[in-house]
């Protein structure tokens, strides 16, 4: 089994490149703060007899030999990066609990056939760039690597430029590292394993994503003379729009969702009527036929409310990510492992994104989930017991001894 | 009558003060463009013969002496500071056709009895630094001095420390001038005169006015994880509360306006529901009652819609004005001054705010109002004809001799 203490003590240690008042972390992908937990993991990988690659958007890649060199390395791990007001756990977690098998390999001497690659993709939240996933997606070729190095964040800076200012722009072909399989622990991110008690969640399933990027665009004036049928008012669409998201997801439950997380009105004054708003939405569901249906229902409402209230309004779909299966022998693997460790577990679909969707699309990927407090995540207030990370490690190594062979 | 050449070419020449490339104007109250027009302003009115003195609110007062000195001036004028994106008329045609008033009875060699003040006030539009009517509420001590001095914009800056950095904070005690009468030009700002045809408003009442600061407190966390049903959506209480607002005006119409002007997500990112908004909001009608009713009843709604979804909202008054109702023996004299020069007109209620609703509580007064493009205003579209400017002007030089004695 691995060493408990040690996984949480570098959970913690690395928590503090871009820790926040709150206990969070703020490390935004490709900033000074991620720079500084990229060299970190890349030292400690070295230090753990890895041989360390970067590709050319910043994916990490530390290879543990196997007896077999000819055999493509199984790919363990997750992303170092966080939400702006982000938690200690969300993909850390997954890294750490990789390098963690490293070393526990290394402690008890064990040669794995295959070689083992514990990895760090690039920008998996999506929140300074989108989509999320997005290193991933440029190693699966879901988006065109000149594509995703062009892509901005709200200054204006790109891709391409933000891996220049933090030197991780390598010179590994994107893509070009092959895997035998993909493992990636992570906490649940939802509140399911908490609430029925147990410990290790297998992820068979991973949500379908659509993202939207809006602009509403109606007609500024004065909030006191202008008569109420008069108005274009951006808010007030939004406002519909919102509530419209919200009432779709509803509509299809248990099993999908939707929201609004960003919305600017341009030039904002109290006594203004809201004239222009730049606003992000999503839905994202398991099933392939309601993500279509969700997103069907709200470009009619989008049309009826821009025709009904006389405004602009521009939907733009800027990212869909078709719903994950993963492969049965993986999953079970880890089924077997948790058995052998007597971790009760259960089957489990992901509602947040990971890089393994993007992986399950080139090799047999699963992942391994478990409990996190209250289901947060993406909030400074995420947290997960020493004891709950430990029990997914261990989970980890033993899938990892079964598939890698050792 | 006035000369309407002049009086365009000094709307034209100070709309570079803050001049944008659309061609409104962005000159925010106590900014650097704000003082290139107040330094403009006192130049041309000492130029025209007049002393110009500031308060300790930034309020600028020009002086033309009349026949009888033991008589407190007539008040004439408005304001010279503009919306973040503003025209170029709101406000600036009342100074500008005051001055030009000035200008007509020098060149005519008219002294009247009463001497003439031409006032320029501070921060009437209320965006930067809230309220509205800012200098005049301190002139008839609506609200304390102290107060005001105090009150910050979004970047913490205080109306003192503004005043100071642009040399504005003057030395006359606010309050101590003392007028007979006030007399203000306005662009309409609303539809109706423009619809009827016709060239002059007899502004008889204005719109009480109550203002809102508000501000939501939900939980952030992730879109794709956290079940709908979980959910502490700060954007969709919002939302609610936007389209609440908006129902409860018109439910009240056609006299009865609402709206949500600012709203602000703090740490927005897409894939996190929104934990955090600030924004602001109003209501505005002629009727006390309606006033009363219109936010005792969004009150309600708010109580209701933080308790079914389970979020903090804070929701404070920050303002009220009660309605206004102008002096009839000055609503007479623009009536009668319109009449003289053959101008068609009819009563007219103010859906905007105005510093002759803080004169009106101390001293006889009355507004002209002139039709605006559309009735736009608060917008960088903003228009009036010179004509049209020009007819105000005219109505407020016979107002001003019938009150003044000429
Ligand atoms: N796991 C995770 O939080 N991913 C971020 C991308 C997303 O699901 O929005
Ligand atoms: N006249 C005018 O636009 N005043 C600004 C204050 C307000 O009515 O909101």
């Amino acid at each position: 089994t691995i060493d408990a203490d040690r996984l949480w003590s570098t959970i913690i240690e690395t928590a503090h490149f871009g820790g926040t008042e709150k206990g969070g972390v703020r490390r935004l992908t490709l900033s000074e703060e991620d720079r500084q937990v990229r060299d970190w993991f890349r030292a400690a990988c070295e230090a753990a007899g890895c041989t360390v690659s970067v590709d050319g958007l910043g994916n990490m890649f530390a290879l543990r030999p196997g007896k077999d060199m000819t055999k493509p390395p199984l790919g363990i791990g997750s992303h170092l990066d966080t939400q702006p007001t982000g938690g200690k756990f969300d993909g850390i977690l997954g890294v750490m609990a990789a390098l963690e098998v490293v070393r526990t390999l290394n402690d008890a001497g064990i040669e794995t056939e295959a070689p083992i690659c514990v990895c760090n993709w690039t920008n998996e939240e999506g929140s300074r760039f989108a989509p999320a996933m997005m290193g991933s997606a440029g190693y699966v070729a879901d988006l065109p690597v000149s594509d995703i190095l062009a892509r901005t964040d709200a200054e204006g800076i790109s891709v391409g430029a933000a891996l220049d200012a933090i030197g991780y722009r390598g010179t590994e072909e994107v893509g070009a590292r092959k895997f035998s399989g993909f493992l990636e622990l992570h906490i649940e991110q939802g509140p399911i394993l908490e609430a029925e008690g147990l410990p290790i969640g297998v992820v068979e399933h991973g949500q379908g994503i659509i993202w939207y990027d809006g602009r509403i665009s109606g007609f500024e004036s004065h909030t006191g003379s202008t008569p109420m049928h008069l108005r274009k008012d951006a808010l007030a669409a939004l406002s519909e729009i919102v509530l419209a998201i919200e009432a779709l997801a509803k509509a299809h439950g248990p099993n999908a969702v939707g929201s609004v997380g960003e919305a600017v009105i341009a030039r904002p004054s109290r006594n203004v009527i809201p004239g222009e708003i730049a606003f992000s939405g999503e839905f994202r569901t398991p099933d392939a036929a309601i993500l279509d249906a969700l997103d069907k229902a709200l470009q009619t409402q989008v049309k009826e409310i821009a025709a009904r209230r006389r405004v602009d309004i521009r939907l733009d779909t800027i990212w869909r990510k078709e719903p994950t299966h993963f492969d049965p022998a993986m999953t079970g693997a880890i089924a077997a492992a948790a058995d052998r460790l007597g971790l009760p577990h259960r089957p489990i679909v992901s509602g947040a994104g990971h890089d393994s969707f993007h992986l399950a699309t080139v090799v047999p990927t699963a992942m391994i989930f478990v409990p996190c407090k209250d289901g947060v995540s993406h909030n400074e207030l995420e947290s997960a017991k020493p004891e709950e990370c430990a029990a997914g490690a261990n989970v980890l190594l033993h899938a990892v001894l079964a598939v890698a062979g050792g």
